[in-house]
């Protein structure tokens, strides 16, 4: 390699690393001259990535489709980009696997239920970065949890998503071999979003562990579900112990989502509202109202993160 | 227990095993005065379950809601149930998490997509068919897939639902601990499925194992997901060792549908249509309309189907 060559090269790199761009762990997706994004009805061969999302720097997802819809109308009245009344249309228009929206730097995403749902978002919401050629992009999960020994309404930001076992780390299977990877999520961000409660001073946020589960029912030691094999006492057990290892609150999605954030190298961090405190019961029961307003509690949060780094409080 | 009573309980058990109730294989539902089904927006001290759904005999479930909305239509007009452009209102329209429409004894249910989303929606479903007192009940679900050796557009009806190892079980984590459980669906109903599809006459069918897996991407041999650390050639070795344990499509929901189903003793079958061949590619790049036509299969089969058991063919 000819010294001029290499001299550019670092250059790139050092460029690279200071924009932090978006890492594909994927050599085959070069070989590709098209890419359909299936799930989100988008292509690389009908849609002009770059033009149509290369300024996202913050990703906001979240499982219902409609709270994402709310989601993009507050944080554009936030950050004085939207008019009243504006109305935002759905990316993904042309499925109804997931909802998409924009305004300006915020892109809002559904991702549906459970790890697999999340995790196909991802990995096309990745791809849709990567061929943008966004740069600095943080993602946030902003959800609703069951809490254990909080206040139902206390928002949990994630230290650590663990497993059922409340381990660390999340199993993937690859060609029927499972292989362990990291769940680690952003300290710095983590402690950011805590000084951004802080200074809204509206509601409890702590930070805590938070435990990923493949089931709401059974894997979540609820009483309420079409089965339940194992006794009340055994539940609060299983659910304190939970609470010991540091567990707050327990959702359906984090570990795949830190997973996935981890290995394409973007800054990630999880906020979830808890519905409910576990130890003291199994339904969700509070009124319409007092539900919808807990589950803004995440976006007020992330709401004013993103207006602080925008330099917009 | 007076001999009398003993007599009038066999009675009823006779009764009961004659109508083929659903099994709820949880004691504590007893104990409550109200259940609530969080995610269908529904509730036994809100709604009247027995006069809501009490003549359901057949669910069809699949991912999508708009394909659930479209087989409520289409079997509207099927069973002549319907009226020319009648809306079919969407039972859970105070939630997005699912949606649901009723035409008669038919009730169509969207599950969103991967195991735990389903999950959700079936230990809804089962209490939701227990609470309504309804018997004789057929779950089929209705989906898309991958295939494996088969020409896209062929229609696979499971034999038996395998897992990433190509073992016909499903793994489920309950108080932290894996419990093994049997994904076994009902051989006489696939053969029937089988027989009504030669009858109509208009697609390839199958009958042949179904692998599920907790993943779209690298937990299908994907190459084409943000994160792919393996060879084209271990895909293709993978694909075929599924192929030769039987394997004929690739989807993500059948599994637990299976154990639950068996669980709370309901009749069940899956029905999925392959919309490409991934022994040849990965991307799904049809057109939209050959797409459309694909996914009418499995419905025009369970169409079929209901309208052959209701006498009506």
């Amino acid at each position: 390699m000819a010294p001029g060559i290499a001299a550019e090269k670092k250059t790139e790199d050092e460029q690279s690393s200071k924009d932090n761009l978006i890492h594909l762990s994927n050599p085959h997706l070069e070989k590709m001259k098209d890419d359909i994004l299936y799930h989100f009805a988008l292509g690389t061969g009908t849609h002009d990535f770059p033009a149509l999302f290369g300024d996202v720097k913050f990703v906001c997802v979240g499982g219902s489709p409609s709270r994402m819809k709310a989601f993009i109308t507050y944080i554009a009245e936030e950050l004085g980009l939207g008019s009243v009344g504006a109305d935002y249309p759905n990316i993904c228009a042309g499925t109804d696997r997931y909802a998409m929206y924009k305004v300006g730097p915020v892109l809002s995403v559904s991702h549906g239920m459970g790890i697999p749902s999340i995790a196909i978002m991802l990995h096309e919401l990745i791809k849709l970065l990567y061929h943008s050629k966004c740069s600095n992009v943080t993602i946030i999960r902003i959800g609703t949890s069951g809490g254990i020994g909080l206040e139902p309404g206390s928002v949990v930001i994630t230290s650590q998503s663990v497993d059922a076992t409340f381990k660390p780390q999340f199993e993937q299977v690859i060609l029927g071999k499972t292989v362990i990877r990291s769940t680690n999520l952003d300290d710095q961000l983590a402690k950011e979003l805590m000084q951004c409660s802080k200074e809204i001073n509206e509601f409890n946020t702590v930070i805590g562990n938070t435990m990923c589960t493949l089931d709401f029912y059974e894997g979540q030691a609820r009483l309420d579900g079409a089965i339940c094999l194992y006794a009340e006492e055994e539940k609060l057990q299983y659910l304190k112990a939970a609470y010991d290892a540091g567990v707050r609150n327990i959702e359906m999605e984090s570990s795949v989502f830190a997973a996935i954030c981890n290995l394409s190298g973007v800054r990630a961090a999880v906020v979830c509202v808890t519905l409910l405190n576990r130890l003291e019961g199994d339904q969700i029961s509070s009124s319409h109202d007092v539900l919808v307003e807990y589950q803004q509690r995440p976006q007020k949060l992330v709401g004013h993160f993103i207006k602080k780094c925008l330099g917009k409080v």
